[in-house]
């Protein structure tokens, strides 16, 4: 295998997404979440819970008095925002943004300790703590969102108090965690630290960090269990009450990472730990990470993730169960575990150059990451069921963290940034180069302008696969440059053909020579079409789903009626394509399918009686999962019965 | 409608149970439940979480030193102890436990305190706290359960000593509860004592129980809401984590218990409650009270309540959910709540002379009350799931409170004394009896003998219906004495027949002249069947069970395989009956059925694909509920794929 793959991102200043889809949401980062979310961060939103993020960096910079209040990692809130507004910048969209950021950047720096320490909770109410809560303290979550940030915005701006600010961080953790003798022999209790240390690695080259990194990755899961130790010295006094069930799998520190085979916890810590592993494999050429990272891709893409790219199948603590448990209606499948889920897949993409790795990073941008924000990019799912009776998500029952509609904001405000800082910088999803090529791993509609070695190639791709057009990529290049065009052609194109010839691919990519002004076109047939699942998919069983290209479909109570699980098909019935929602974002066509209604199962009112099974023909419509929930709430089902 | 029904049970002692699968059961309870749970209240079993319940006493009594230990509400587990004693003692199958009865109670009189209270938890730990914990703190609950067992106890043996422990008690609930100024406006957190205070009313005729648990019943759910604003000023610090999610429907504080129209929060106190409402209807000639009842009734059975006569539908905090919602794997349905529901459904069925009351006796106490024991009577289930999977019963997940198997005893022993006590009992579900008639609720063979007014009656049941046989009964009274008997004709008996001549009921009863010897035999035929449900339960849609009279039969994977959800029949099939499993007790019919395994779905072992169903043959052998789990542990299921 070919180990030294120089596949990077592009950068994302480097591109323009003209979708019609993804390119409103793209646009409506800059124009509405990001001013809404500052709103938010300073508590100024009428009816949301305030979260105190803003002033608890205040009163850690000693810019007024007062306790720490809202949660543990509510400075991540800012983080997440600073590095969602980064990429808008970078994008050319955040310029106004620019004046506020600073600002709240040089609160940050007075709200630092003089040995770097950055946390309003540790330093405000209980500074004698630091380090010693790692399961549940979160400083190390945070301090890898602050570099993430710091990176993002140094990248965007040039700009380097906050990249200081976060090394400085980054240099205190560096001096009191590591396998020297007197060092902390601990590690993060919510992984998030090791991929950005990566990142701080590559944008200062200061080695420290990765090793850094690599120490956390390698150090977890040795006995004796470093966090659970931690909790036994507290005797249950936990921060969070669900603490309280706390086991090593939850934090996936049951077993040393690169020894971990099947998936295990919290969805969110894996997916990122799992990243983090993938950038180490590679910066560190580690045969056995790589390995683990591809055994552990294997486990969650056949046994464990939703056709929607959704992980984390319990809905109590978030987390992964076991093979093929992927129940419809009470799982977890959270926005941020599909965004880091696209973040791992990304990274064993560019590293193994294998478009396959695309495949996943697709299903879950498209789906359940599009499908976490609404339309106006005002409401927000955390959890994204593939099926919801809205009758039945009651508060305090298994159903209660099940929202049958997105929420404006939460008090936990992880997910909306998540999704903000995915959309703003998806640029970086669609597109990645080498030294002599520009890899193309989406179809979404955008332009390219990029600097491969010393020539400047530009792209312009149209897509219209998904409403029976091509999908035409215009390239410009220096003549004779020697640079080529590589394009994952996924799994849902049938008969692909570039050029009008059959293509031929390589660890998912055609190749394709580019000279001055080429053409790509890359044609096809891509038919919506039923799915099933895996017969051990015990909740899927005599089930199909609709599917074109890369989106799953779903039946909405207000297209379909309500009690969707009494609608069965056919799995040989036609499916025939009709006009887009008109009230609905992008061009995405509905789907229509002959089906039946079961209105009668027992003769009597009762609640059960002798079978007396009777359908009545009907006609379901279908709409692109990712937009349910934006027009009247109501029941939604992505897997239907089927007449086997 | 006849509102001055004299119906009551039958005396326990005037029954005798021989049928081979409850006869086994009910021995069992005196042979080895009743002394296997002593020693746990000992804290003598190895391996067994230790309960303190016996220790807390003695602790309380001051003849040991030390603290109260266990859950706040573990003296009940003594109190259900002896309900379940002097069952036995009644039943004649006791007798050597009155010494060891006897000493506890000697124990239990020299913990209580002067003024008549009684409580290990405040006693000891926090004398100055009683009564300001109303929502948790279970006092009111424990004297329900003190009273029951002591009206049990006097009953069996004619002592009066825990009878006069239980009245000092309630005299004290008495002079500090009431709607009067100077006494507390509260009711029970957990409903209990309003039950319990009608049966002491009946058997010391002191009608000012019989007032006090009406003033608990019609106290609730008027406003300000007590348990609410106590809540408040606790500000949080609940006893228990889970009462963080408190809310006014779970304890059925939202309305008054008379305006309430459906079944909601909490199961097994809502039917604790709708029990004591009935009786309290029924001792106080309440017609509005009787309506909430009839409604309560009807929307439970009509809308909340599973096949096997389980109760909660949410797995999180054991309680109902909305109409309809009957999920089958990740439910509660507590063995606890299904024996509230047999009391709630015998109260009103005596009340009313209305036999169809017992079609919900029945459903319970066969499947979810009897599978919630073990055939050795050793282990039990808190939650009986109609479906199982043991791979995702995983800890700290949704799925954490469902166990695949049987446990040894809990630390909140709630259910397994409760299966006991009615096992012990069971003969006051069987038979109930008036002036002048005798009423045979349930076929469960047995012998009854009785006085009816001042008239001796006999009579021996011997009902075989379930393996193809009639129901024959032989009674035995004076000449001309002018008795009759009553006997349910239940809804699976097709073309019911009572000695030869086409049975004619009236409220669910036909109605048999007795005299001298006479023989009533019962016939009709009892089809395995198949049942479908409601059309508006989804989680049962395109679903059957098998039936075969008031059985709910279940396919195991010991006799048909894993991945049981991939099993499907037709309506249509015919189903054969074979011989009982040799292993299980009783000799109830296993049913064979012809249907198919969906053996593919995809073509690949990807998770997802196009769809390749490909069906074999199988034929599928189902055993009765209650008996699953008493061989090979594994998958279990009730409803089936039908081919509709």
């Amino acid at each position: 295998m070919d180990m030294t793959s120089s596949i990077t991102p592009v950068r994302i200043g480097k591109t323009r997404i003209t979708d019609p889809l993804f390119g409103a949401y793209v646009d409506m980062v800059a124009e509405k979440v990001i001013p809404y979310q500052w709103e938010a961060l300073n508590d100024r939103i009428p009816g949301v819970e305030k979260g105190y993020c803003i002033e608890n960096f205040r009163v850690a910079a000693g810019l007024q008095p007062g306790h720490h209040q809202g949660a543990i990692f509510q400075d991540t809130d800012l983080y997440k925002w600073l590095e969602a507004v980064a990429f808008c910048i970078e994008y050319g969209a955040g310029e106004k943004f620019v004046p506020i950021a600073d600002e709240v950047i040089a609160l940050m720096e007075k709200a630092q300790e003089p040995d770097g320490y950055l946390n309003t909770y540790f330093t405000i109410e209980c500074p004698e703590k630091k380090w010693t809560n790692l399961t549940e303290g979160h400083e190390l979550y945070g301090c890898g969102h602050l570099i993430e940030a710091a990176v993002a915005y140094y990248n965007a701006t040039g700009k380097d108090k906050l990249l200081n600010i976060a090394c400085r961080f980054a240099d205190l953790v560096d001096r009191t965690f590591g396998a020297e003798d007197g060092k902390c022999h601990g590690y993060p209790g919510h992984q998030e630290i090791e991929l950005a240390l990566v990142k701080l690695y590559k944008v200062t080259g200061e080695k420290r960090y990765l090793n850094l990194a690599n120490y956390f990755i390698r150090q977890r899961g040795t006995k004796p269990n470093y966090l659970l130790e931690e909790m036994k010295g507290r005797k249950g006094r936990n921060v969070f009450p669900e603490f309280a069930e706390y086991d090593d799998l939850y934090a996936q520190t049951h077993e040393k990472p690169v020894e971990q085979t099947t998936a295990v916890g919290h969805a969110v810590r894996a997916v990122y730990m799992y990243t983090a592993m993938a950038d180490l494999a590679r910066e560190l050429d580690d045969q056995e990470m790589l390995r683990a990272c591809q055994t552990l891709y294997d486990n969650i893409t056949t046994r464990r993730m939703y056709i929607t790219g959704g992980i984390g199948s319990s809905g109590k603590l978030e987390r992964f169960t076991t093979d093929y448990d992927l129940p419809n209606d009470r799982m977890y499948c959270e926005s941020c575990a599909s965004v880091g889920l696209m973040m791992f897949s990304q990274r064993m993409g560019n590293f193994l150059e294998d478009a396959r790795f695309y495949d996943t990073v697709e299903r879950a941008l498209c789906n359940t990451v599009l499908g976490g924000i609404s339309k106006d990019a005002d409401r927000y799912f955390y959890v994204n069921p593939l099926e919801v009776w809205p009758d039945n998500c009651l508060p305090s029952t298994s159903m209660s963290h099940v929202k049958p509609v997105r929420q404006g904001w939460f008090s936990c405000a992880c997910c909306p940034p998540n999704i903000a800082r995915t959309l703003a910088s998806l640029g970086q999803y669609i597109y990645a180069q080498s030294d002599d090529s520009v890899y193309v791993n989406m179809f979404i509609s955008s332009k390219l302008d990029t600097q491969v070695g010393d020539k400047t190639l530009g792209l312009d791709m149209q897509a219209d696969y998904m409403n029976g057009g091509d999908v035409t990529i215009r390239v410009t290049a220096p003549e004779n440059a020697g640079l080529t065009l590589k394009v994952r052609i996924p799994w849902y194109l049938e008969n692909p053909m570039v050029n009008g010839e059959k293509a031929v691919t390589h660890r998912g990519y055609v190749t394709v020579p580019v000279n001055c002004d080429t053409q790509v076109v890359i044609s096809g047939s891509v038919k919506a079409k039923f799915v099933a699942a895996n017969r051990n998919v015990r909740a899927d069983v005599g089930k199909v789903a609709l599917m074109k290209g890369p989106y799953v479909y779903c039946l909405e109570q207000v297209d379909n009626g309500c009690n969707l699980a009494s609608l069965f098909v056919s799995p040989e019935a036609s499916i025939s394509e009709a006009a887009p929602e008109e009230s609905l974002p992008g061009n995405l066509p509905t789907l229509l399918v002959s089906g039946e209604r079961l209105v009668e199962t027992i003769a009597t009112h009762d609640l059960y009686g002798n079978p007396a099974f009777r359908m009545e023909r009907v006609t379901l419509k279908a709409i692109p999962y990712p937009l349910w929930c934006n027009r009247e709430p109501g029941e939604m089902m992505v897997w239907l019965h089927a007449r086997v």
